[in-house]
């Protein structure tokens, strides 16, 4: 069976199960079984739920079965959470269910590095042979927006359909990635958190997301692999037509030591990873917030954006940090010509300001139509491809006590970048630093969080930090000026 | 006159000034002199105040001279918003008033690049030989925390004396330092942002900071140096008694040319820095984030903290993060003997755990005993400098939720991290990471702002991330590594 060619088939009804089959709800209070059920119900999981304990509790609203063959109707998907030395056994009866596939939750395999475990996973590989597929050990699953399933402890999961699609070795990072997408409003396909993958491993999901057309964007954080040769091959495919993002932890000797205590896979070395970036066309995150950074570019920028920048905000020490990231991150901020900067000298304060570009006001606030005229120079300008705006929200309320802005002042000044996009059909990207980050400038996170949402919903991309924002634009610069891509 | 032999006893009545007037105070309500006379006294400034403008306008509760010479006290520090043309006239008139300093907030000099600008730069250098020293122009001057003296829009800068001092060619930059080492409960003596630097530059400062008794740690924003020979003898004098952290910025060609326009400095490239960095023992922080990081371990931290670190929290990925963190900042985290596995072992749930260093419990809440027990253990090991324990604050929130666990218990196990410190005395750092920065989520923000103060205020350092925690350690442990130092 070639399965890669199958793959699409095979999976869609694990990931978009119907039916599912919790096996060792938990009697236990505090157990994750119940808590588990309860957040898939909450949660909206729109298929039929099934709970298996050998012992016969009672949940109320639950009808609890002693062993999955012992349920009447069609189990698509099988979560497992019963100890190590019980999976196989389960997993087995799983088979004879004719249970499509399951996700073991349960650790004590491979990871431990001891005979017992190793020999436990061993046996499930055999078992999956014989026709059922396996998610796990050793992870937390299966997030999936189409159905409404989500995963461990996953009530907080977004709830938002898209494009974007994440797989992890690691539970806690795949349920982090899901908060950071909510936070930046990243509609997601599918999450899978898929620990030792004794069965399906990050080849045949990133084969799946490949083929699965809900998915235009791919993340994966990786910890190692267990063939990096058709992993080059994979991913290499795959790129031409989907952007790949990859963050590979447990590169240096220590990581990769740690590495195999946690899900059991052989970290390699830097340079041998090195390589596979630069043969897979692969785009490299060097941890969750370059993954979600770059991901947001893919999701909001057009694939033809150019690589020069206008920076435009106010404060000087701004204009340096942009130049310096700009040129690290393999970017332009060209020059204005004197044409130009003569349009732009006489909106802006003679004294503290730039017209040059970056264009800096010197400070956090200028008069909202100033501010309209200064963006329409700089988005009528041949020389630039996009322009990223700065607002300092936390000076912007200084501004509002010390220098008497009103807060419709503000609200019309924020207005403005959407407009410019929209008029010039440049792509525009919004800077919003977060500072002092203590209880006494809570108001001030409110207040940013609230003008990010702003954005963001405006289709418009928003980072914490300039550095942040150049790197996430180069990445998709990078990735569609590769031949053949997109 | 040997600048650098006099210059506490010139610049400490400068910088502790007990009289100041402010020159150019605006009549327009959104100008910043009046503003600022307003912000110095609300600030509480201790000294006496005195406004000029010469068409002698009213300002409630002041009496405004049209001609600084027209006060009949002593002036110890003058502030200039003055137009830069005029600019020369009123610092003529400074120094035939007997004014010690200056601080130019004035733009329109050395940064426009244009002749008019450096003339009139030139000419001010020219006043200060006469006998009044300079600060700026270009710049947002002295911050000064023993007289409360503030600068400008300076209301939101923190109250906290300290013995940290920052200087910074960036207006901007300076400020934001001030917010942040507000949040990290940084105490600081002085801010300094001297702009162009036409009279006291990078060199008299730090020359100053160094003998300054009440600086213990100097941190400094620079876009470049007029003096690279000196700048590399002064800050290796100093660094043989004090940690210097040093961003440079404009490292690039593209930030180069901005700084050029920012400050007109001129901006090094990356390899001379490199050399400067090495000869002269100065810490090298890449930003502003790392600049308060290291500012951090320094305050905290004892200067003789050992590098072999171990990291205790919840959740997989964490370990391998952690790894590749510490080997990257050049830190140890020593796996666990055998004994100390075995101690450790019954303590964590079987499944999804790891007992080897890093501890990870593979959940973000333990019952506080066990998380008790488990950190004497690691506490009391040989192999251990420094514990490093993360708290996943947002799913604490969760596992509260859904496993159960009251507030109560999530208070304990967070008072526990200083028992251990006291106990064993042994250093221990506070990773508390923040997801999901969006409105909903607020709440867990804030619950993670007030975990950080709790910590602080105990003497404990905090970091937002693993990697930016063993990035300060390593500052901290590379600047005493080396000899002769502290």
């Amino acid at each position: 069976m070639n399965i890669a060619q199958n793959i699409l088939a095979e999976l869609d009804p694990i990931l978009n199960a119907k039916s599912l089959a919790i096996i060792g709800i938990s009697t236990r209070e505090q157990g994750s079984g119940s808590s588990f059920l309860g957040a898939l119900r909450e949660f909206g999981f729109e298929g039929t739920l099934y709970a298996v304990n050998p012992r016969g509790m009672e949940i109320p609203g639950f009808r609890v079965y002693p062993n999955v063959r012992d349920i009447p109707d069609q189990v698509d998907l099988a979560l497992i959470m019963v100890p190590a030395s019980a999976v196989p056994t389960v997993v087995e009866d799983c088979l004879a269910k004719g249970v499509k596939g399951v996700e073991i939750f349960s650790s004590g395999f491979s990871e431990t590095g001891e005979e017992d475990g190793r020999r436990l996973e061993a046996e499930l590989s055999r078992i999956a042979r014989k026709g059922i597929r396996i998610i796990g050990p050793n992870c937390f699953g299966i997030y999936c927006s189409a159905n409404k399933l989500t995963f461990l402890a996953g009530l907080d999961f977004p709830q938002k359909r898209g494009p974007v699609a994440f797989i992890s070795q690691s539970g806690g990072h795949s349920v982090e990635f899901g908060l950071w997408a909510k936070a930046y409003d990243i509609g997601l396909s599918k999450v899978i958190s898929y620990g030792n993958g004794c069965d399906l491993n990050e080849l045949d999901f990133l084969e799946y997301l490949a083929q699965d057309p809900e998915t235009k964007i791919v993340g994966a954080y990786l910890e190692g692999t267990k063939d990096g040769r058709r992993l080059v091959d994979t991913v290499g495919r795959i790129s031409k037509v989907k952007p790949v993002i990859i963050w590979k932890a447990g590169l240096t000797k220590l990581g990769a030591r740690v590495v195999k205590s946690h899900t059991g896979a052989l970290g390699g070395e830097e340079r041998i990873w090195e390589g596979f970036f630069r043969q897979s066309g692969a785009i490299r995150a060097r941890n969750l917030n370059e993954m979600t950074d770059f991901i947001t570019a893919f999701l909001y920028l057009p694939g033809d954006t150019g690589r020069r920048i206008s920076v435009v905000g106010g404060g000087g020490g701004m204009g340096v940090v942009a130049a310096d990231a700009c040129s690290q991150a393999g970017l332009e901020i060209p020059t204005f010509d004197d044409e130009i900067q003569q349009r732009l000298r006489p909106l802006l304060p003679a004294a503290g300001t730039s017209v040059r570009n970056p264009v800096d006001f010197g400070g956090p606030m200028m008069p909202p139509p100033v501010y309209e005229k200064i963006l329409e120079i700089v988005a009528s300008t041949d020389d630039v491809d996009v322009i990223v705006v700065t607002h300092l929200v936390h000076f912007m309320y200084n501004a509002r006590r010390f220098q008497g802005f009103s807060l419709s002042a503000i609200d019309e000044l924020l207005s403005i970048p959407l407009r410019i996009k929209e008029r010039f059909g440049k792509p525009v990207v919004v800077v919003l630093p977060m500072v002092q980050p203590d209880v006494e400038a809570l108001g001030e996170e409110e207040e940013r969080r609230r003008i990010q949402s702003y954005y963001l919903s405006a289709g418009i991309p928003v980072y914490p930090s300039l550095e942040r924002a150049v790197k996430g634009i180069s990445s998709l610069i990078q990735y569609y000026s590769e031949a053949g891509r997109g």
